[in-house]
């Protein structure tokens, strides 16, 4: 399983702060900071960028790929945005995302064509809502999946996110089954080994303690590793859970087994 | 999942040293260290008995069932020992257990019809072979079945372990996935929700550090609760062992998930 850091996130004060003054150090410092505790990728999530939203995810890409030598995902729901972020991409970068919602599929799907990239395509309804149960959720990427053809791109560059909501939700617990089996479902529906990426943080937002949310990613984490996730998108200063990831991969990896590499 | 506590063996010294002298006090005190430390079950297990069984293994059954409250599983592959254990329970414990092995079903399988228990099946090969697959494993389960069947117990009774391995066996991490396979096939296969247990301990045997080796721990018995594993006998003194699986209750629980329940 792939390990993708999330902590590059409009959300995140710092990040808030030094974008608003285009101000490279702690961007960089952080994306540094997210390569050295192993990440496998870094996700880069400005939100919307209503304001210079082109020249502020230029800054961004331009910024990150100067600090770490890792695959970035472009994580914007603003098409131009999108577009400036990866012209300024030296490497190929992942498009997060797309769904079923109008906008997505006429403004940022066709990117993933013009730029020749991989894309996540989110389990999500047309008007935003999640949906209730794996069956929906292949539901919806037969649907995804059927436009992303269109667009002429090798199937493979097609990643899945299955959607993970918060456990705190009415029908958290059982979502959460919902997306292991739909996870462990994707492969045959589609017809192909298709990759897929959850967002591991979603589990446990909300009030609580932070050892009890650790304790439930950890275990979610390896839960979503035996239903056959590719890629997990956590908070990469956990990093114990980025053990996990590692324990999980011994545990189902086909290589021999050595207790020194779970570290 | 229900937590079975595995410590009460006769692999530890004290457990060892206590019995050759039928000295009750560090038994019980280790059965209620279990008991306290949120088993659901003790598992029982002297070893084979080859000496004064029928008095050992009543001694054991009458110093536990007089310290704690929860079921008992004995475990002893001599049947007249087993029997003895079972005469001495007051409440009704299972037998763990047997397997294809000639002696095992022709001397402790009709004891759990005789003392009308549940029983441990294991899924070895009659030879003590473990199987190499998820497929080996329901083919063994659907013949321990048929001859479960002919004692004339319920079949809600039938409890399969599907035999962990340790890791660091050449195909350790293949056989991991295999368990978890089997886990999850088995109901469809017997038709009916037949219940699992799986001793976690096996996974680590073997050189490699505490930690690492409890992480592991945490990791596959996540997975195992996800593919539906109803019971794992595990160390209860490994505390965080059992805090997983009370985060995976709540994660793939149907009740309202609440945060202070992980704890």
């Amino acid at each position: 399983m792939l390990i993708v850091a999330d902590n590059i996130q409009i959300t995140n004060r710092l990040i808030q702060e030094a974008l608003d003054k285009m101000d490279a150090g702690p961007i960089s410092a952080l994306a540094k900071k997210c390569e050295d505790a192993g990440a496998d990728a870094i996700d880069i999530n400005p939100g919307p960028l209503t304001r210079q939203g082109e020249d502020k995810m230029a800054f961004l890409v331009e910024t990150i790929q100067d600090a770490v030598g890792v695959p970035l995902l472009l994580d914007t729901s603003n098409p131009s945005a999108m577009k400036a972020g990866l012209m300024a991409c030296r490497d190929k970068a992942t498009v997060n995302g797309f769904s079923l919602e109008p906008v997505k599929v006429e403004r940022i799907l066709p990117l993933a064509k013009e730029y020749d990239c991989k894309i996540i395509g989110f389990l999500l309804h047309p008007d935003g809502r999640v949906p209730r149960d794996a069956e929906e959720r292949l539901d919806l990427a037969a649907r995804l999946f059927a436009l992303f053809e269109k667009t002429g791109i090798e199937p493979e560059r097609l990643i899945i996110d299955p959607i993970i909501v918060p456990l705190m939700w009415e029908d958290g617990a059982r979502q959460a089954k919902e997306v292991l089996d739909a996870i462990r479902m994707l492969p045959d529906l589609l017809g192909f080994p298709v990759k897929t990426l959850a967002g591991l943080s979603n589990l446990t937002t909300g009030r609580g303690s932070k050892q009890k949310k650790r304790l439930v990613e950890e275990a979610f984490l390896s839960m979503l590793a035996a239903a056959g996730l590719d890629m997990a998108l956590v908070d990469i200063t956990h990093s114990n859970t980025v053990k996990f990831s590692k324990a999980c991969d011994m545990i189902l990896g086909s290589k021999i087994f050595s207790w020194e590499e779970v570290s």
